[in-house]
């Protein structure tokens, strides 16, 4: 069954411009990125980093994994007195408050709907399955800073990125207005919602979820304005491609719509076409059925798609598993710590991976 | 508002392991391919390609474009007595029957949620407008070619890929079975549908969306069997992320969702998790919410994607727009030859599009 | 002996922000060139492309080739009006001249130091020998057309690339003022030398070597002028890295020196170090042993570079070979039509190869 | 004159399949290498890669730099228990003996023929000025690494690499034998010479340029044994053109001529070709002016190349050179730690650089 190791071509690095490589896993001894192509001379805003990070830390609340790292980047190369210097700019986070002993057990025994099985087969059992390894959800960590930077840079350029939590379970926010969204409309003070009152019942939700050791999934949102129209590239270099690209790299995101999206499919072109108007002497829409791309070029209108998040594979209910060694169907009780929801947390990763796509492009 | 073109690096080229390079426009005097890396010493079925070819060809019923093009391709290098050299694969195709006259009193009046305005833009007003130019959906020809190449060359691996439509407006068909799905479930007679009265109900409500003369969109479900497990990388060239920025390359779609996709946002763990038993001795699952993939590599069970087809914007009613010359607001009444629903179509496209970022994974 | 062909990832494409992609082989139907990502909106003047390809076209006098194809550039796609859109450039040409059957009877007696040996092991036997397929010569007819377009694009933003015969055989040209060249020491009225005592003396050695069925090797030193002070990047992407991987495929090729070059090797850095001084209110060198580049960046002084081309292997003498699949040695006449010294054709290609590296890293 | 900071586009990162990824300043806190695209469950000798990193270190005589550095890696990613697990290898380095404060005083007097003159003008002053910053020296200890860990791997499958000093100023070691290279002429128990007379004198020059306060030059041959026949891609991907866009990452090389190199400007077809014979039962070639390519790809025979190491241009003699913020001249007195011939030390990095190269196209 255990087949040899294979060469793995191309994996952890994106980009044409600029060149981001993702390095390490969720217990080695330190994980980072570097960012090959900024800019120099450019301010960094270390702050402003750490805030964005924060947003995706766990150990926060009861719906989030209890392991607590302080995530705090180590900027080793590629800024000199807060500046970028032309360097590739490498930053890197502890592991400090990794429990490897628990996934010892689990060598031979994978997790359902996780990668450890089909991980053992393609690296000829020689991964690192200790926390899911480079397959781990902290991987988002330095994903993060690397979007932190460059919605900093963007910013600088009028290009803001936001995101909120459109769905979880079967409780719905208000979604992004399309046509008439602001930069203040992209920030949020706490819970990343439109609506409080659905805020509120999706933390019950989640609440409740936890305590049955159970997981859920659902739905993020994400907007981009001031974009230049005309911005991204026909056929394979399209906004749509390149911010799919990059979205598909955060483990559980299983699909994303752009504009009207799969709703698209009921529609007649008459509905579905953003006609033209005069508009304050600008030439406008009154809809944004494209969700600001037309021929995987910017519009000019809000850039918005949204992403489903599955729910998180790591629950505390028993499963159905096989020993991959043994060949024998066994019973799987998952401990560790583990996110009931981890759509809270995505928030943030995915507003990264659309920056790192849009400055790829820009 | 007219800015300077500007530089667009990277665009209509795609892959790591083998380059594909689209070029032409609609009506530019040929379009073709280029594949760079393909295996030397490898037979080439033209019949094969041929028929493939003729399933997204058009002018063949009453949804689809009148325009008549033979789009048969000529092979002009990398293949010496039937197989492949080792040197580039090029393949080029006439535009026979462009109209470039229909286009041009488009030049200033651009028609809703289609390219032609952000492109005019993009390029300083140089893009090709003739039958959308580089945008037209005339360029999955190419695209078509390549994949029913690399479709070939798959199969000898034992990798089949085929799709069906899943949905025309709010008809839809039966889905695949995401668990027991053969090799000869992915072909079709005729119309690519499992229900067959489904299918005429599809055809029945397209014919008369063209005579309203309107448009209509829909939602094609691709499948790809066979698949070694443990193909695809870790976080930026997983399977998910390299098909879906294949598919992207597609006019009109606009959302992509890999096995449960977006129903999974109302799922609980314990539901969408794929369990794993043993079956006649191997490990196996009885469901496939992954679609496939887990961790952005092939788990062994059927990858299983949808993808949401947009109504085509070329839509024979008066639509709204402007003169962007004259910023004066206008009546826009299309003519051209057109397909009110290019869903048919776009069913061998996307199996190219899988096909080609498959082989460029394996 | 015989190997299966294996997979050829990268190989006739160029280039990160421009891509080049070549195609075609020496007797293939058609043989010709993709550039992507060229800026919109610029003139393409074609009288210029076409007289910058005479330079290195065959069939002229006694010291090349009696191939005579025309060797003018059909466009099939990415020019407008005689504009570049946005959409990529593709041109063909034609092998008109084409005489395959000379090649039949080589099929199994490599021609020495062609890749006719190794390219049918690589390729399983299944690489075109027509001509020395993808490897001849004639594949530098597309590369000179996309240098021609770069070189048009680059000298208008003031950037000019020129080429002389530095040397042929032991018979040397005066060298390139490293400090004090000027663009219209650029260029030639014929033969491409600054000496033009010194170019008499070549062409009858030319000459001699043609009738004595030999060939003979030589020198060529490209320069370019008003690079922009800070292009090319620290490590691989150097101005030495991206020329010199550029300027390797032309065949023949067999070495690259940037400044003093070689020569170094006997210098002392007291001598070697290009000082700096105020000239005219400006920081000058009045030494430029670093041939333009530092760090593996432009210092704004001339680049200048050398490139050495093997005697051509094709050569009417009687050779020493072996018939690969009985395993017998024999003696190998060539006959054909080929070049006794390359060096003159060549300069245009270098040229050419240098213009590509410089303007993918604009 | 100083211009604002541009982006700069693809820097410190190298190849296709593999991807070497390098980061740090010569005073940056670490600096180190990311390595993505390793074969799994391949060991790594930590011990043979300290051992290969001895070679390039300085501190050791009278003719390298007193910077005393330990130069051991810290693996702080993509290894677990020896192995390569699949995941990015990332390995730093810290800079313990940096005397940053020696540089402070060169920020607006550029040291001729480094590159501090046109990357303060390309990073418009914002660059790390310590050391040389990223274009220090220091730069090769993760290439170095990378090459390490690449040779290894190389060597399991039997391909070999070693290099030694061919001249230091005008002393000539005996060259590498181009037909009967056997692998234990490829390592060398202390300096690295074929002909340990001629050892002896280079050694007494350089020691006699260092009391005189100058620097001196000289070229490295390097020899790859073992490579399988076919190896390489024509035109772009050629072993020429890739191993020659690896070398130049090593600051001081200005050169590179593979086989009989610039000597075949000199020569006549029928010197040159390495015509075929049969030797016990094998096509062989009595001589290898080829250098082991032809067409790009490899032939079979050793591969040998040669690349010349400019002087260093940090010499301790004075200089003329000029303050670039009040635009006066000055004389340059340079102090810090600096070697009087990196030949030697550059001898691993030649190696290392071609063992990318390679892995990358295997």
């Amino acid at each position: 069954m255990q087949k040899d190791g294979e060469e793995n071509p191309l994996s952890s690095n994106f980009g044409a411009k600029i060149k981001i490589q993702i390095f390490g896993q969720s217990h080695s001894e330190l994980l980072g990125v570097v960012i090959d192509g900024l800019e120099a001379n450019q301010e960094i805003d270390i702050h402003g980093i750490n805030a964005f990070l924060q947003r995706r830390r766990g150990g926060l609340n009861a719906f989030s994994t209890k392991r607590a790292e302080a995530d705090v980047p180590k900027i080793v190369s590629g800024i000199v007195d807060g500046k970028t210097c032309g360097a590739p700019l490498c930053a890197v986070f502890e592991n400090a408050d990794a429990c490897s002993a628990d996934y010892e057990r689990l060598r031979f025994i994978p997790r359902p709907s996780h990668a450890d099985y089909n991980a053992f087969v393609k690296y000829g059992g020689a991964n690192d399955i200790r926390g899911g390894g480079h397959f781990s959800g902290r991987l988002t960590l330095p994903l993060c800073f690397a979007g932190a930077v460059c919605k900093q840079l963007l910013s600088r350029r009028h290009i803001h990125i936001g995101a909120h939590i459109r769905q979880i379970g079967g409780i719905c926010d208000a979604p992004y207005n399309p046509v008439n969204l602001r930069v203040h409309d992209l920030s949020y003070a706490g819970f990343p919602v439109n609506d409080a009152a659905a805020g509120e019942e999706m933390i019950e939700a989640m609440t409740a979820i936890a305590k049955a050791g159970d997981s859920i999934g659902g739905i993020i949102e994400c907007a981009v304005l001031g974009l230049p129209q005309g911005m991204g590239e026909p056929m394979f270099d399209g906004l749509e491609n390149r911010i799919s690209a990059a979205v598909f790299s955060i483990p559980a995101v299983k699909g994303i719509e752009f504009g009207a999206g799969f709703s698209a499919a009921g529609m007649r072109g008459s509905e579905h076409n953003d006609e033209y108007f005069i508009e304050d002497g600008r030439i406008s829409c009154k809809t944004n059925n494209s969700g600001g791309i037309a021929g995987g070029i910017s519009t000019g209108m809000p850039l918005i798609f949204r992403v489903v998040v599955k729910p998180t594979p790591s629950i505390f209910k028993e499963q159905n598993s096989v020993n991959i060694k043994t060949m024998e169907e066994v019973k799987l009780q998952i401990s560790g710590r583990h996110d009931p929801c981890i759509v809270p947390r995505a928030v943030p990763c995915v507003e990264a991976a659309a920056a790192i796509a849009i400055i790829d492009l820009l």
